[in-house]
């Protein structure tokens, strides 16, 4: 283990002592939806081979939401992110092994009951930011995921599980594809996420049914075929849909 | 206040340092069916005006979900009890002046971030206790709530839209209705908890497409009418689905 790094932890650990809440922290599963593909933010640690969620501490003068949305800021810049809670993390030794060789003061060895928030951003509004505790801060398919650190496999498990369950009830995709798109794009995007084919037909149907989408005059040009229909989102539609869920169900 | 309060308070505030972990409490919000209301179990703490919902805090040496399912026990007697955390409460000050007049170092006094539970249990396998800090324990239907204390009505609002949404894709009913039960029973369960009426045929079509009700040889006796169907819940079905969600959706 590098010298400067034992230092920077133990001037950290000081810090932390000091102005976060002790015990307890925020883990970010962050999706973003790029070239087809479903990416999550992942950073890397200094002196570790493993890959996290991006993650952080609740100031002692802060609400848990102005944490997590203070936390994605700094490692994303970008603001008024859709952010939610879905999971506590409370397992005994869910870190256990991870800061072995330290002492027992040092902030970072606490047990860490830890929240879990997922967030979607728009992919070409985030700038990554390193911080000096991390080599790296990457967007990475979820389809090529590297191993990850401590309990962050299982922390993003349920994530992509919330975001699954989520396509039932809530509309999605307004921050994660491009102002106007096709039908077939939105379709690509769940079937991304779902990880499975849909019928064509029958995700028209239910789509144009949830009533949150408008459909633009114009259609795409270029291209041999007939031009495809564009659509957008109609916001304040689907910003009541996010609020109230689709009234489908009971 | 009693004096004797505040003797036992100190004393409760010295053990609680020792044996819990800080600033993190659970509460839960227990549901029961009983007398065709839904019902939620409600404490009322001595020394105090309002009631809230049974709560308690993790040992050092317990995961999240052991300590909930020891503080449902020690309330109601129940094991195994259907239990699911449903959301983080951490606003600042969400229990500012509720031990006003105490010192600073009471355990009670620290801002707490706290894990809400639900619960769904079977109303006949409970056995009601009161602590020593408290001076009742009751039943109470969620047509006539008193007054909460802190943000609990807050965390019971939560809790009810948790359970509607459930209703929209897990089986909800078994710890909740006797063994066998009538259709127009499992219906009215439905309607107590979403607050409304629901179309019959709807509901029989749409509950017999679940696939998770046995329906049984016999029908129930007495009564001048034709003699209801009997159902009971597959309980190998009800739980795959209970895991997996019901098979519905995209």
């Amino acid at each position: 283990m590098e010298d400067n790094l034992e230092n920077l932890l133990e001037k950290k650990s000081k810090e932390a002592w000091e102005i976060y809440l002790p015990g307890f922290s925020i883990d970010c599963a962050v999706f973003g939806f790029h070239d087809g593909m479903l990416k999550i933010l992942m950073v890397k640690i200094k002196g570790q081979d493993f890959w996290g969620l991006p993650g952080g501490y609740i100031k002692k003068q802060e609400s848990l939401k102005e944490a997590a949305s203070r936390i994605l800021k700094d490692r994303t810049g970008a603001k008024d992110i859709y952010l939610q809670q879905f999971r506590v993390f409370g397992e005994l030794n869910r870190s256990e092994g991870f800061f072995n060789g330290y002492d027992d003061t040092l902030w970072h060895k606490q047990r860490f009951i830890s929240m879990g928030f997922y967030a979607l951003v728009d992919y070409s509004q985030v700038q990554l930011m390193v911080d000096d505790l991390s080599n790296a801060c990457e967007w990475i398919s979820i389809d090529e995921l590297p191993e990850f650190m401590m309990d962050h496999r299982n922390i993003f498990n349920h994530a992509l599980v919330t975001l699954r369950k989520q396509l039932n009830y809530k509309p999605i995709g307004y921050s994660l594809l491009p102002e106007e798109f096709t039908m077939p794009e939105l379709q690509r995007l769940y079937e991304i996420i779902l990880g499975k084919k849909l019928n064509r037909g029958n995700f028209y149907r239910k789509m144009t049914g949830y009533d949150i989408l408008d459909k633009l005059e114009e259609s795409r040009k270029g291209g041999a075929h007939k031009a495809p229909n564009l659509y957008k989102f109609n916001l304040e539609k689907y910003n009541l849909a996010l609020k109230n869920g689709f009234k489908e169900g009971w």
